[in-house]
């Protein structure tokens, strides 16, 4: 099975434990919106890197990793649906077809996205029973790069303040899931978290510049989703910054220090060349070389 | 250390964690706001109803019953946050104060309840130092009376719906969290969750028909939160099926069946007592014998 198959069976598997189909006893259409939420996937980017380390250092329990897979891609939608709210970006489309809380409601919006979360956690310890000291770890790393005060809601936190720490929004908005990638990608096969710190966060500065150069470059029907929005909001981008040239040196200098970044372990190469791979996947046709 | 002041060092701890006073590197107003949702606290009857439990079980690893006194509160309140949101309530006062969204903003709002589902997770995984499987269970517990298809978030997705399953609909509303407050008890202290199902879920109905009372009998000063509410969104009520003194006899009726289903423990008796002192806290004034 490939990775894409294999995160989106550990996807699915969550999902129809929280939302099964056609069964009564739970509302129609919360369920039905945890699935839209969910599927299909968009590009799968960080339970692939997961996935990807876990291999690199053994997988030697990889019911584990499957489960770390779904349960941070389940917290990566979730925060989706809730950035999409009327409050935050009031985005009409996502992914190619209308945000939840057009397709469904705002209410079920802010349900689906409490629930993804729950579902997260619940994925993690239901994993246990393979190993709840490695599920308990993964669990601890999923909550820290998730919430406050370094997680992704701190991130979006950030936005509601006055002055922002530029190093630490964008550390914690784009960065934190990157490297809970990393860190549950090692710890769901046993090796310490702490050295892959790294590799996932610059992967993340490597994201954030390629999301830059998208949203600068590209169109709504590229990207399923609404473009130029940086400038409409007055965020800081980095082509605004670098010009497009620059930013695109930027990213590769970023790319070349991930893969410096890689700790020593049986997959080390073909890890290298998988970041090589998704990064190719993000900077758009226009700014390549 | 009393039972409140027990439960209001571990919400206090958890938070301080999340969000540090004075810290710099996380966004104030989040961190503030984290802090305005939980304290001062209300009435704390999960957590209260948790710990009792445990010290009814023993209370062998007090460090892990208040992780998860602290854990259960901090999902009550974000599911308060949550549900005074326009998109719901639309709450202006909540314990006696105005409700985040009104206090912050409805982004803040949302990020809040983020936070403090996450931090639930992350305390009790925390906790886990002292008994890794001890702490799974905990999770997972937690998470199954949260989210879907039968938590709290369950009871929530019911209200858009057009045909109602009223059982479902109270049972995951309302008694999902004293379930989980019971199950989180017997659990913290080693034992077996299930024997604890039917005091949680009898204890949850007797709330629903208390509050029942309360939304019918008490002004929005005594509550601390608008009265009225049922009737102003025509939802189902006690009082308007069976009338006042009607309502009152069923909650007595549904108290009995409560304490009759104490499991067999060290501390039955003074379970039995703090049950009934907690329901005669609930009835208003205006409907006592």
């Amino acid at each position: 099975m490939g990775l894409t198959d294999r995160i989106d069976a550990a996807v699915t598997t969550a999902l129809t434990r929280a939302a099964p189909r056609g069964r009564s006893g739970a509302p129609e259409q919360l369920s039905h919106a945890l699935h839209y939420a969910c599927t299909p996937g968009g590009a799968r980017i960080r339970p692939t890197i997961l996935l990807s380390v876990a291999m690199a250092c053994g997988d030697d329990r990889p019911a584990i990793s499957d489960a770390a897979a779904a349960a941070l891609e389940l917290i990566h939608c979730a925060s989706l649906v809730h950035d999409d709210l009327p409050c935050f970006d009031d985005a009409a489309l996502r992914r190619g077809k209308p945000s939840v809380h057009r397709a469904f409601s705002e209410p079920l919006a802010v349900l689906t996205g409490d629930s993804l979360i729950i579902l997260a956690f619940e994925t993690l310890a239901r994993a246990a029973v393979q190993d709840p000291v490695r599920a308990v770890e993964l669990i601890e790393v999923l909550a820290r790069q998730t919430g406050m005060p370094g997680g992704i809601c701190a991130g979006q936190g950030w936005e509601s303040e006055a002055t922002i720490d530029l190093s630490a929004y964008h550390h914690s908005k784009t960065g934190a899931l990157f490297v809970a990638a990393t860190q549950m990608g090692a710890l769901s096969a046993g090796q310490e978290p702490e050295p892959w710190f790294d590799l996932g966060a610059l992967i993340g500065e490597a994201f954030q510049v390629a999301d830059d150069l998208r949203d600068a470059c590209e169109t709504e029907a590229q990207m399923g989703k609404p473009a130029g929005q940086d400038a409409a909001h007055g965020r800081p981008n980095a082509v605004a910054e670098l010009g497009l040239a620059g930013a695109v040196a930027r990213l590769n200098d970023i790319l070349s220090g991930a893969i410096a970044s890689i700790p020593s372990c049986p997959g080390e190469a073909a890890l290298a060349q998988m970041v090589r791979a998704q990064a190719d996947r993000l900077i758009p046709v226009g700014a390549q070389a």
